[in-house]
């Protein structure tokens, strides 16, 4: 009999962006594996599920145990916050799968932190954008570098994840350095949402030279305008369309 | 009295992807504003809401009546498919605002086709990407190319928005062109999904170098992988970091 594993993105934390998709396979499921935080969220919600909490770092384990529960005709589901797929757990759990023959995964998405910060803001990604994430921990420096780089120079709006962690407090200032070096003008407007959609929820609009100085934390995004991006009615707004 | 305006993201177009947050926003709206195709596949789920049609290309006119019925004190909401700020109504609505002081405009997000369709293929979205729209209506095109270029330039996941109208026939095996002219290998893997979260939807994954003579239309949403991307199992993978 074959199992099935969801892979589901649960979005930024409050129920009501959660989507119906992604309530009806965690009801589904029989047991919930994912990040402990994530699951404190969700256990109000879920009373009668067997949550199955691990630590940050531990993804690939997280996975295998999901895989092999569900390859002995189990229904199972790995949540992550935002999207299962923007530096989520789909990737990892679709390279693992062909291991385990009997799983049926199914991938359900959700609300990444890019779409919901933006509407707190405003809409600072109405026009094409990036989403690059300053962690170094799988991707080298010189890689993210050339992102921003390039983001500056094709003039694209960009959202940044994971903007800060205790082992690189510096990331935020050293990106704004390098957007600035490839003739980003220090006013152009950026934003900042703090926790997005919980109750300690904090939003904040500035110019890039600003940026460089913000105390960034965990659970910051960070989003920064092209060069039609302007502040409006207090609003960060980037126009559908180049004006000339 | 003051009113107000939702902007509403209604997911790709299937119930089960519209969030609690979308479908409480158009409950309390005493109207609903929008294209006149998004209407249709609202309207058996709010049998009892005033429906606004209007049609493409009609978009200001359609924000500055939502925002006047507002500003008489009323509660209306303007909907967009997928996500309210990404090529959605959020901006204009917001650049718009200003001159409707009677209104709060609140900017409700929903999952865009970036996330709908990277889930239906597998996680071809799961690193640094970039979305860019092909559509020139309000773009030079010389923009289109530049923001192409960057993203092979940094090794970017690209998912590519509007690939075809009647308009514009050619413009994704132009854009095809303009990577491998940027050194993307013609084998480097892609994907594309037409109709995401619909009872038509389809999806397939092949090389690039097939993807320029793919028959896209307005429907179709596409992706195309980074250096790391591969067919797992049949689906579009791209792992969360570098392996090296």
């Amino acid at each position: 009999m074959s199992g099935r594993l969801y892979v589901v993105g649960i979005g930024p934390g409050s129920p009501d962006m959660m989507t119906p998709q992604a309530h009806a396979a965690l009801q589904d499921a029989e047991r919930i594996y994912g990040y402990r935080t994530y699951l404190e969220l969700l256990a109000p919600h879920f009373p009668e599920k067997q949550l199955i909490a691990s630590d940050m770092r531990q993804e690939l384990q997280r996975c295998e145990e999901a895989l092999a529960d569900a390859n002995e005709g189990h229904r199972v589901a790995v949540v992550c916050s935002g999207d299962a797929g923007v530096y989520g757990m789909a990737s990892p759990v679709l390279e693992l799968a062909p291991a385990y023959p009997e799983v049926d995964v199914e991938v359900v998405c959700g609300v990444t932190a890019a779409l919901a910060g933006a509407a707190v803001l405003g809409a600072p990604l109405a026009h094409d954008f990036c989403v690059v994430s300053l962690s170094d921990l799988l991707t080298p420096w010189p890689v993210i570098e050339k992102r921003l780089k390039a983001a500056a120079w094709a003039d694209l709006c960009l959202c940044l994840y994971n903007p800060r962690s205790h082992h690189r407090p510096e990331h935020l200032a050293r990106a704004c350095r390098i957007l600035q070096e490839a003739s980003m003008p220090p006013e152009r407007p950026c934003g900042v949402v703090k926790n997005i959609g919980r109750d300690e929820q904090e939003a904040h609009c500035m110019a890039l030279s600003k940026l460089e100085t913000y105390e960034a934390d965990m659970f910051t995004t960070v989003f920064i305008g092209n060069s039609e991006t302007r502040i409006v009615g207090g609003c960060l707004v980037t126009p559908r369309g180049y004006r000339s």
